[in-house]
This record gives C-alpha cells, structure tokens and sequence, in this order.
C-alpha cells in the first residue's frame, strides 16, 4: 500500500558543472522527492513522460518500490537542459523542452484517492491543487515550488501555500514571494497564510523550520565537494515526508528529525550526478550521517 | 589585571542603512571586540585615534572596564563612511579617511606584555605581528582580517595565520584567501598553515568551526530585523575570545561554547546601529539568548 503521493515532474536532464556533464539523465521533482521518500515509506507518482523515456529509468523507480500507475505516457519527455557555474548555487536554464508536460493535466487514479500524504513537488501550481481535488481526504500535505511559478502564477501558489500543513521555499523564493530580504518575516508572513510550519532551504547553509513560536536550525552538512545540486530540494522534501509518513507523528519535535533526515538524503544527492549517488546508499549511511549531524550542532 | 589584548581599530563611522543612519558614531573593530569580550573578561586595546575622539566614547570604554593605555593619541580618529543596501550582507565603503591610523605602529606599554591572550582584530597585518613581537609569550592568540588586506598584504595576512590558535575569516574572505567556493576546502587549507582553529562565519547563516577531524555548526540567530551589522565579526571575535579567557578552557568543545557566546554577542549587536545595543545588554540576556541558541539546535 502506498502512503505518500507525490506530484511533480519525471524529467530527462542535461547537466553541466565544473566537475562534468550527463546528456538525458534521470530528473525531475517527483523523481529525486520519490527516491528519496522510498527509504522510509512506500511513495507513488503523479506526472507525465513520454515514449522515449528510457526503460532502464522505469525499472529503477519501480525496484524501489515506487507506484507509477498515476504516470501517464504521451509524446516525448519533459527535457531540461542546466549548467551550474563555479559557485553552484544556482542553475542557469540553458533550455527547456516542455513536451508532454506542456498540456498535462493531473490525474489521480482510483487507488491513489485514499492516501494520507501528499507531496506536490515543484510543478504547476494549477496542477497541485488538481491533485488536492481529486484526492479523497488527504491528512498532511507538503507542498514545494519554484521562482519561475511565483512569478508567473503567483494567484495559484499563494492558493496551494493556504491549502498545504508544510510549505518548502528556498531562501531566494521566499524572499521574492512576500518582498523582503529577511527570511524570518517571509517565514512569519507564510505562516499567516494557514500552514503549520515553513521550511527555508538554504542549500549549503541549511535549512530553517518555522512553526508557530518556535524556530529550528538545521546545519548544511560539510561537503568539500559539490558535484551536482540538481535535486537536493526534492530529495529534501521526499526525506521529509517519507519519515513524517513513517513515523506517523506530526508534532514540531518530529518535523525537527524529518529536516535532518530530508537534509541527510539530500547531501548525498550532491555528491553525484542524477540520482547515480542515491541509487546506493544505504540505511545503514542515512543512519551514520544522521547521527554526524547530531554530532556537529553539539555544544 | 587585563587577561585579553585587543590589537585592531578605534573609528568614527558615519553608517547608512536602510533602517536609519549615524554620524561619527563609536566603531572599530578593537572598540567593538574589546566591547564585546569586556562581558566576560577584562580586555585591554593597543590602538589609536586623534585629538577629536569625543569623551564620551572614552568614558563609555572605560566604564566598561577597557584598559586603554594602549591607545595613542594623534592628530585625527580613523573615519569610515559606509552604506548598507537592502540585502544588508555587505558594507560598501563610501569614504575612507585613515587619519591617524595611517601611520600607526603598535606599541604595546610594558604592563600588558604579559597578557597571556590576544586577538589581533582586523588591522593592517603587519601591526598584528609587531604586537605578537612585543609581547612576552602569549599562550592563545585568535587572528581576524578583511578582504582588503588579503588583496594588499596577503603574505602578511598568512604569516599572521601561521601564529594564530584560532583564526576567524568571513565567507568572502575564505574563499578568496584560497581560491575555491568550498568552505570546507578553505578552512582545511587554513588549517595546513597551523592553526588549532578555523572559523567561518557566515552572518544570518551562522559560523562554521573546522578542527582537526572535527567540525561544528553554530546556527544564526533569527533575528527579524537587522538595523546595522557593524561590528558583528568583531563582536563574535571578542565574545568567542573574551568567554574562552574566563574559562580558561582551550578544548574543541569549549570552543564550541566561545562561538555561541559570540554569536550571541554579534546577533545582539546587529539589534540597533554602533554600541547602542551593546550599552545597556546584560548578562541575563546574554545567557538568555544562548539558552535560545540551544533551543533552535535540538532535534
């Protein structure tokens, strides 16, 4: 039985950094938020590929025990072609083939309506709140996003934030999406808006969860090298729900151990292009760095 | 009896913000750090300033308990003129008038030779040796600098590296120091040329202690407003040095203690324009902030 849908893009990326380049690569939100979500719970897919979508791509997704019944196939895969320039902190979009992605529409099959968690990875807003539609009564939703959707649908996003209990921007989304440099007043103001908590990614530097009256710290973990930060906030996300959907407690104490988790997966993300780092880790290495990260906020 | 020579600045600084705006307030890094380490130790400065320097700016550093017979006197104070933008994270310098400082020579009087700790605060780095030169043998010495003397005086800068314990570099100037993006490299490089201690600090983002084999996150302090952060890296240098001279514990995790103590110290700092903040902090907040410190790191 599933326990977290996940809805968002199943991408072909085409990466370039300072440290080398994948042609067509596995990608996406809800692929890197799935992958990661499966080490603690059993997610299931919402989104579109195409014909062309490698079978050898199909097949890792399904060994990790990840529903695809809610993808569709239709024409040609979504491809996004980045590169990352020395300080890699942001990708530069080089190109961006919509393909099957252009007129897709969400839809949620049967056995899916019943789930209690719901990720809407990064994908359009308007698509997000489908999702929330057709499902039958959802308990706990995370919802991501994107600067390319606050820009242009902002009306849409602000509608998923209201309907969501967790919502994950990174610091310069958050920033953008309520005009203020300060990360604690774009907290404070996403909260008004009706979730329970806000989480502020800061890549290297963290990540920070905001809930009523309390604030958490999470630590960027050390990494001397970077190889490719495609992903890390899906990873983030997945690790997050995937826990919080294992565990079954929702209390702040817990979302503070489900940032850790999401930060684990993701920080291994980084060390390799795709989801080549991912494919395998194991528990016992999520375990080890979980506890590195207890061990480096001591004091 | 002073257990804390401070070697760095005494300034008047004419700051804009967008937040307000002071003329010829009290600044400096010596007049900050010595501030900052005056709430657990007894710090002494080896500086200068001019016949124009205000009493009032005297008598609010030696209330505090500041020795200041280091200070010579000479023609005009060092005045910095500084504009923050709206992102706050980096000052850009209006107008420089080095004044007296522009021929200084650090002359550390016969009473403080036998200090046994000493934090050579951002000044020219050729005075940061001369002081450890004049003193007797001094057991704990903590280093700072700025970009502007690793562009002019960098084999300065690394010789002054070289005799440090401990040494503090912001983000910017760790990366340039080294050439690389990679905090974690910068500091391992920083660490080869001898010191115990390296810290990065990272402003809203908190600082990063490396040590041999061991690495700490110290978290930001969520501070809704930050009004001027004049003088924060020299607050952190002097908190961090100031409770480490009261403990008289050198340890790693000591050191982990003297980084919240600093942080706590700069994040107060950053509450209001000059030493506004500073002047009338007490221990009871200090320590009820450093409990906070350890509430946002719990998980």
């Amino acid at each position: 039985m599933n326990d977290v849908l996940i809805i968002g893009t199943v991408a072909l990326d085409t990466i370039e950094t300072p440290f080398g380049r994948v042609d067509r690569a596995l990608g996406g939100s809800a692929t890197y938020a799935s992958f990661a979500a499966s080490f603690f719970s059993k997610p299931a897919i919402i989104s579109v590929i195409g014909q062309d979508f490698p079978r050898e791509y199909t097949e890792l997704l399904k060994n990790k025990g990840i529903g695809l019944d809610g993808i569709e196939i239709k024409d040609k895969t979504f491809h996004w072609e980045g590169a990352y320039e020395f300080n890699m902190n942001e990708a530069k979009t080089k190109k961006t083939e919509l393909n099957s992605l252009e007129h897709f529409k969400a839809k949620v099959p049967e056995k899916y309506k019943s789930i209690k968690n719901v990720f809407l990875a990064n994908i359009d807003p308007e698509q997000q709140l489908e999702v929330l539609k057709q499902m039958d009564e959802p308990e706990f939703i995370v919802m991501d996003t994107m600067n390319f959707w606050i820009i242009h649908k902002k009306g849409y996003v602000i509608e998923a934030i209201k309907k969501a209990d967790v919502v994950l921007l990174n610091d310069g989304e958050a920033r953008m999406l309520f005009s203020t440099v300060s990360l604690v007043k774009a907290a404070n103001e996403a909260l008004k808006l009706g979730p329970k908590a806000v989480i502020i990614k800061k890549g290297e530097h963290g990540a920070l969860l905001f809930t009523e009256g309390k604030h958490f710290n999470a630590p960027g973990y050390p990494l001397e090298l970077i190889k490719d930060p495609t992903g890390c906030g899906d990873c983030f996300g997945g690790g997050f729900i995937g826990y919080l959907a294992k565990t079954k407690d929702f209390s702040e104490r817990n979302f503070r151990k489900a940032v850790i988790y999401g930060s684990v997966i993701a920080s291994h993300n980084a060390e390799d292009f795709s989801l080549n780092r991912l494919k395998s880790l194991t528990m016992a290495e999520i375990e080890k760095r979980y506890r590195e990260f207890e061990e480096i906020r001591e004091f």
